[in-house]
């Protein structure tokens, strides 16, 4: 940890800081520059408050050595971690691509997206049975009933089922009914004691990354669960908020090869959700894959002009078999198998 | 609800169009312009499901006309409506200012700290007992205990209490413990199950805003606590997540008269947690009193550079009287009063 | 155009606007709702300025339904126009890699990056003889000697030259010495007096998107060139301003599928400017030649520890050349030559 | 500056930074912590090109500990500076409203609007001759008869006229037509080669922030004025942009006190444009005031509704009045003249 002191710092308030990293458990080493003094401090810096030295009179700026991620991060584990569903692995050489629903509507609709999950060459399935909406008044999803549905119908074509766990008081029946993988919404990133909770089962957990979130603070929320004990972490972009409007969020393409460099665990993307449009998906599923993308998680309706939710971003079962073509010839470029 | 269509519409994409909406309940009606075909719908537009036109072909975009929010909107309600926590009013011609430390640490801590509240003339505070922390690794609050140092901190001076509520499963000990105000923190604010069990609730919320969101996510966040019923609303502006990274958040002062014509509720800025350091606080203070605000949720700490966390932006309670005082006379030219 | 009314309007509000309608030659239809009233307004709204009907009292918005720009739009002109540069081609199916060092420094800098230019398999050359510097005190290019070592080098493998026009004064001197393609600078996107300039020359000219342009106004600044007679516009993406600071700024590869709905003209990504890190490079570059952009802008430099600027953005020669070949496995997935 | 070295390093790397610092005139110095090691290096950074360092193999990241700018930071000039039009004075004590309309429209028009400036009590008058507009099809100002019509009418009331120079070659004109204070506008903040000229000069310079750029980006621009040897420089924050469209620009509000403290130069705020609503305007410019801002630069037309450009973001002469009374309510607290 590194402290940049003000330009007109006085001894003692130098004397302060050395005292307070000391008090800390930190070795100060101050070295006084032309325009300015630093104090360095050498120690674990991850169990200090950074804000409790930036309070000190005299201190310009407090600046970290280190990650404050440590289970998550390469550089405790240098090779890439792979998650397993039953016999499915994501990350390493293999891609996935899951798909299906936004929504579990009925038990006809789950049954055809299942149906055509499996024509599309894909091997997990998603969709959602409780629903995230920004209106009290919109459908919130079929709840339990959905869940049931869902699992009747991927077991039909023996497909691990991935679907997002909202409220902490639901997850003891996602593991009743068997949920093969936890998708963490995006509005829950920073939803800790559910961070938490899951992180003391082992299923495997899908982490969306928050609407603004840094991939810092991704990382860490991350972190969260494997500190519980479950390292079964899958990361996954989905775009992020900025001031342009021409689409829904922006896919943060960059996040891929950044997150490559930082962590050992496999890092998937949602085309459907990053761009909001159908037509988009194509394009950001190749860009994807490109970039070292170890997946997808992209929706798929049977009859997407009738979906009860989020309508105009699936693709028809027709689509994706399309899209899984291009997407295995890029894997190939890159010498990886899909 | 409005739907232009594509240039090169067909008058059966426009048909189409006509009979979902007609499927919908609402009643369509067709304008043919030089370049552009509109469909306006007649209706009440709010159980309708924008994407699912979006996704026929042949539209290009779908605009609202009404708002989203009802119970929360200012149209529903057009006089300001006020807050009562025991005898204390928020809004109307009333400010008030919320102070206290970001944690509660210790009980000498809370008493110095209840007792500082006092002295510079505020009359409700504020801690946190449950800590929402970005690292596993960091101080996540004193939890129930932290609770009942608090409230014994603050019975001393009758001081209502303003803390934070993460956890869902936490709610019955908030309020067997009397808990006057629950805070719903920015990460929470679109954590929906929360909201639906604050709103069947009496106890007044303040409702922060999400680090990215809309003011218009954040009204309907709202409106998911008054659908359950409760009405005791109060909308905290807290600094909002972009590019500049001189500060912490940038203060989205814009925010009050947008929220004050949107909505018949209170709002309030909590100036420490946008700029994040305390010598920003007064400035920010300033300026949202200025700008309407009905008040301030600030942090102070007896000792602010031996706080727990949040050191660097708390006010001492010497320099929380001296922006009393300022904020008194800008109250006044408003014809307000703290 | 549209224009929603609020709540509570007049009937005479209502007739204001219609008689303004009329009065700027658009035909007005009023079309009453439940909760709103809505004015539509048939005519080219191109020359209205939408904030003048803001204005008018009772108007809550104001809606635009036709496009704001016209010659560069896909509308006006379906299939996907080309730019030539000699006898080479921009847009349709060939790919073109553009690729040198940032800034002009020797002669002997830039014969060797010539070289390295044509051994990676690329066609045209770019570096800056003037260079944006945030910093008054930092290198500002070789200026005009730096045109002409660029010139000399690129010569010698008859390499068109690609470089950014900062100060309108200095177009004459562009043109005397044979620029082949004039770069707009992301600083220089919505400098109107000189996009009217380059507009009413014929030389090909790179426009890259401003750092916080949205579409849209990418889309009108080459409406500016467009309408002084200079069709020659090639779109040029390089990351935009996010709250992110992982890496410098996030490359937006859905613009790629926005603007080639949007637009006929062919669009490049720049992937060193983005990400801002050469290790970055490889994986955008193949994520927007993935998401069907027509080419890429990349910086590469001889020795590129010894760069002046820009140093840790720039390939090695070589590094160029393994690039080279990953995008022509991923071309010729999408049926495309490079 | 500080070089933090990734985890793995070796001592040939940490070699060739120490080498390059040297070489580069720098003082190198190592420190060995735990899990990192670091190199300090003294000497002055400013002439040093980071992403040189950056480059070198083994570095993690690079540390500046001095601000890049000099003349106009604080640390070289302790008190507050003022600038002087005439015989008024904007910075220390005083504050000036700047008022007018947004385009030069007629004599009629600029006539009424002086008389209003005066009847509002203010004391330098703004309007636009050369209008930044996003379209090309738009009204682009009337160029130098507006120039010629507004002196005219401010002469009659001896108001100095504040208006934007966009084009580099235009100068000249707005030398010899005695404009007192020349503003460059958002979309030039970084148009280098314009602020290096009006450097020449010693006309007041409002410099207003670009519509994403940082405080450091801003201040940087600043001193390429002040490097070419003027120093009346007035610093103007005017909404920048984010996410939000609520409203036209997000007010960054806490620019003021940053700015405050790190430069001597005035800082005023723009609250027509950030906001974009005219029914905004009082809010945010007496949060302006209230957070320390030097002035104000805002719009006022005769008749607002019938404006040639953004009609519905200026005040009339009444309401103006109004919002000054308000205003110097405000000053009077902050012991402030109005």
């Amino acid at each position: 940890m590194i402290i940049v002191m003000q330009s007109h710092v006085t001894d003692e308030q130098i004397q302060l800081v050395q005292d307070r990293l000391s008090s800390m458990g930190m070795q100060p080493h101050v070295s006084r520059g032309i325009e300015r003094t630093v104090v360095g401090a050498i120690g674990d810096e991850r169990a200090i408050d950074q804000e409790a030295l930036e309070a000190l009179q005299g201190v310009e700026k407090v600046v970290r050595v280190m990650k404050p991620y440590k289970i998550v991060a390469r550089e405790s584990h240098e090779y890439d971690s792979t998650v397993k569903i039953g016999d499915i692995i994501i990350g390493g050489k293999a891609l996935q691509v899951i798909a299906g629903p936004c929504s579990v509507e009925t038990k006809a609709q789950m049954d055809a997206a299942a149906e055509g999950v499996v024509a599309a060459g894909c091997r997990l399935m998603r969709a959602g049975a409780f629903k995230p909406r920004s209106s009290p008044y919109a459908f919130q999803g079929l709840g339990v009933e959905g869940l049931e549905i869902f699992k009747s119908a991927a077991n039909q074509y023996n497909l691990p089922v991935v679907t997002e766990l909202m409220d902490v008081r639901m997850l003891d029946v996602f593991l009743t009914h068997n949920v093969d993988v936890i998708q963490i919404g995006t509005r829950n990133m920073q939803n800790f004691d559910l961070l938490k909770e899951v992180g003391r089962t082992h299923t495997p957990v899908i982490l969306k990354r928050g609407l603004s979130a840094t991939i810092e603070e991704w990382l860490m929320a991350a972190e969260y669960i494997a500190a519980g004990g479950n390292h079964n972490i899958i990361f996954c972009e989905r775009g992020v908020r900025t001031y342009e409007n021409a689409y829904r969020n922006m896919l943060d393409v960059t996040a891929i090869p950044v997150l490559k460099r930082e962590t050992h665990l496999p890092v998937i993307i949602d085309p459907s959700h990053a761009g909001g449009k159908a037509w988009m998906v194509p394009a950001l599923s190749r860009a994807a894959i490109a970039a070292g993308a170890d997946g997808l998680l992209v929706e798929m309706h049977p009859e997407p002009e009738k979906a009860w939710s989020d309508a105009d971003q699936a693709l028809s079962p027709k689509e994706l078999g399309v899209l899984m073509g291009e997407l295995q010839g890029i894997a190939a470029v890159l010498g990886r198998e899909l």
